[in-house]
């Protein structure tokens, strides 16, 4: 493999790192918009994800090329699979950003519930596995894709917690609640997924420094 | 390109075809195991996920293999790259399908709201429109990938009226229905969620054949 090559590789390491940035970003505003009941922000990502769209375009047919021009052996081969899978999970985050905007424009003008119970927690939670995926490929880090791993059972609790409460205190005892409940709900049920696609990341970076299968079998990792 | 390849490309074809398959076989039990109230068939989708999910990985593998031995040229590699990103389509597809059989045992021994609203009706969409992203690819047709993202609109219209007849007709109306609700609820969610998958494989479509268009036939593109 000439320097060249290796210097492609490094400028899609970095165009993978913008991509975790922005779909981190989307996160995070999308939150900040429910929290602060802030319209403005909500449709901000909304219009935003039209450029990560883009970028994800951009990076893909970057690594089709890379493969095309330099016929890469089996190692920078699986790197350069990774980095389109991993680029097309971070899509798929910021997608859920717009989604979590969406719900927070149907429920920005109506009274909370009440503080948004857990959903600000499961957002940092969120937001924190994205950045340990994204670092975890970056170092090649398997001890750190493993603690995303770990993270995802925390998130499902979480959000079963926040389901529960809002269905049994709210929608149960008073069904008037059920429009702006359900919001919320779904919102967590996002923030959930979004860990799922950080888990996705962790597993394609383990495998792509083990070469050994985990997705499918997590009783492999200890 | 020689003809051993060619017949490798085959073969990847049929184990996409297989997959999808596969994933419209479970969305469909995990329909009938709703509508019928069958617990074991709901189990039985919950348990055969891990054969859908060792096939992803065969076909994920193949497909680097391909690339490694065999150094594709522009038109092949992109085919190859297609179907991995396919390939991981189906496969969240099939994920969905163990999503509505858990939401399904949930709800199995509490009676029924009303006979299932219309998801019985988006199911059918659903299932319609992974055969026609299928067959899009398998035939590299445009008009049929286009067909599919069409259709979409109508599973997010469907959706949207499911969503509304289950909080205002049941949960505003009568809390103690809320539990029940919301199960359905994410079920109607979870089918919608599954033709996004299908646009993304038709996208994929469309921009394969297209990419091959363009580099033969630059006059066609509309």
């Amino acid at each position: 493999m000439d320097r060249h090559v290796d210097q492609e590789l490094k400028e899609l390491n970095k165009d993978i790192l913008k991509m975790g940035v922005l779909a981190e970003e989307a996160i995070y505003k999308s939150i900040e918009a429910l929290k602060n009941r802030d319209k403005d922000m909500a449709k901000a990502v909304i219009d935003n994800d039209a450029n990560i769209d883009n970028l994800e375009l951009v990076v893909d047919e970057k690594c089709i090329d890379l493969i095309a021009r330099y016929q890469p052996m089996a190692k920078d081969l699986r790197f350069i699979a990774t980095g389109m899978k991993i680029n097309a999970e971070l899509e798929r985050i910021a997608d859920i950003a717009v989604d979590i905007a969406q719900r927070t424009l149907e429920i920005v003008d109506k009274p909370l519930l009440k503080p948004l119970i857990d959903i600000p927690k499961l957002a940092e939670i969120a937001q924190n596995m994205i950045k340990m995926s994204i670092d975890s490929f970056m170092e090649r880090d398997i001890a750190l894709a493993k603690k995303v791993l770990l993270s995802d059972c925390e998130a499902d609790q979480l959000r079963d917690v926040i389901q529960k409460e809002l269905i049994e205190d709210f929608m149960v005892k008073d069904g008037a609640t059920a429009p702006r409940a359900v919001q919320l709900l779904l919102i967590a049920r996002f923030l959930e997924r979004i860990c799922d696609h950080t888990t996705n990341i962790a597993e394609d970076v383990i495998y792509l420094v083990q070469a050994e299968v985990v997705r499918h079998h997590p009783e492999k990792i200890k």
